[in-house]
């Protein structure tokens, strides 16, 4: 049943973030051959873009400790991107020297959770970007830039819209080629996903990452659709959060995504009895019920 | 966090289910003082319609065998509906015996579901409601028209939108005063929402039930009032589905339609807070972590 809705995009590219955003927020830390099948079954499933992992030190995020041997042991297919992230120098010299294509930096839209997440303030987080940014043009790598916190922030309450315009535009003047919006906790309504997109200039290349902690995700891409959004992030099996924000369950299922676009008749490329096979398995070595709904309801959870 | 999108309507009626469609619908069987206090609590929150019980014979929902003594012993406020779902003329008599203002009777938008819960054709379904609705009419109670199977049925897969305006408007027909078409599989994207409501003249008093199988019904919702929609059926805390129906988990949560409705600045006059606490509560009666991420996040299930 394609039932479209006029003017919205024809295609989508659906940004997978399941192995990095969703890994490092479960508690369960599964072994490098595990994570490693994981991304060969989303490529095997048609995602075209695959976070794969991260260079934040393992101090901060234990679960992704093994970056390193992932890069080394997983199976990388030729027409699909594997961005890792990146959080400062250091991390691009450990990217580089992986073969990495493609990174992603995170900056914050508030103070609070610059200082909290960056140990910068809002304004000094473009010093540690800049020379990352810099180098990984110099070299060829494609680098996305998320701004955490673009809606709500659990210290300061609703964030000012101009504040996340200001904070995405330098990114992306810094010469990063994408900018994903994040709801961190949850908070966004469709009206305020339609008042930031409004904001910013049409030729702004913007992605947007929700979370479905109080379940709006999939009306909040509704509305992205509306205002030409083509890239939009998600987690199979809607694994993974935030554990620096309180209330930040639920990345949005890239299960439910697909149901939805498929729904809407906008293409994506995905296999969803693959990819919801593929999050059920995960949910086995997570030990733990998939929190998609299209995957409760696929495989009967 | 207020963000108003254009031409939505100002106000709704949340018409609450959670009592009938939701209970009906739950493995547990809670005592009626549970459920008087579920009644009394959902009003003190401020719902103005709530769907109290069903005179359907207990062989088929022996959650509800209990509906006579619920309406003597909960406590009604004014200026709150407290309909109740009858199937027959049986069960009319029985609510007029009880002081009930409003019924609402279901009927199905196809064959085999008509067969299976109503024991009726798709045509000779409206010989069983005729004397129904014409005497309530003559008794001055208020008729609502459920129709099931709006979207997609299992057994039929996608159903026609001509079928089910057809079926929607023969019950309008007879003298309903509502008709609420309801997603009773969860199937239904936006697009598709949208075009069934297109497809019915604009002055028909229409609602809509949709359900969150597939994580789609705020989406739904969203759709829904872009078209005009000021009555919108919900389940507090997201309990109960359709046991007739094959993967018809979860309604529509109160509180997560309450927490969109509040970002969008919908007017509704529901007390979220008191209602997530009902529903924390009534989880807790039930045995289990209510389905709604609203209810999940406020109260940190």
């Amino acid at each position: 049943m394609t039932y479209k809705i006029e003017n919205l995009p024809d295609e989508v590219t659906i940004y997978e973030v399941g192995p990095r955003d969703g890994l490092q927020n479960e508690k369960t830390v599964v072994p490098v051959e595990v994570k490693a099948e994981f991304v060969t079954r989303l490529g095997a499933a048609g995602l075209k873009v695959i976070e794969t992992t991260s260079f934040v030190h393992p101090k901060w995020v234990p679960q992704l400790a093994d970056a390193e041997e992932l890069l080394k042991v997983v199976h990388r297919k030729d027409q699909v991107r594997y961005p890792v992230l990146v959080p400062n120098e250091r991390g691009l010299d450990r990217a580089l020297e992986l073969g990495c294509t493609e990174i992603a930096i995170f900056g914050s839209a508030t103070e609070t959770f610059a200082q909290r997440n960056l140990n910068r303030s809002l304004k000094t987080q473009f010093d540690m970007f800049a020379p990352v940014v810099r180098r990984a043009g110099e070299n060829g790598l494609r680098v996305r830039a998320y701004v955490s916190m673009c809606f709500g922030d659990p210290w300061e309450g609703p964030v000012p819209i101009g504040q996340v315009v200001d904070v995405g535009s330098r990114l992306l003047d810094l010469g990063c080629a994408e900018l994903s919006l994040g709801d961190t906790i949850g908070v966004a309504t469709a009206g305020h996903v339609g008042a930031l997109l409004d904001a910013f200039p049409r030729e702004r290349p913007l992605a947007v990452h929700f979370h479905d902690t109080y379940g709006q995700a999939l009306a909040n891409v509704v509305e992205a659709l509306r205002h030409g959004i083509t890239v939009i992030d998600a987690s199979a099996g809607g694994i993974g959060g935030c554990p620096y924000a309180k209330s930040a369950t639920g990345n949005l299922a890239t299960e439910d995504l697909v149901w939805l676009l498929d729904g809407l008749g906008v293409r994506h490329g995905v296999d969803l009895p693959a990819l919801a096979a593929t999050s059920h398995w995960l949910a086995g070595q997570l030990g733990r019920p998939s929190p998609s709904a299209v995957v409760r309801a696929l495989t009967k959870e």
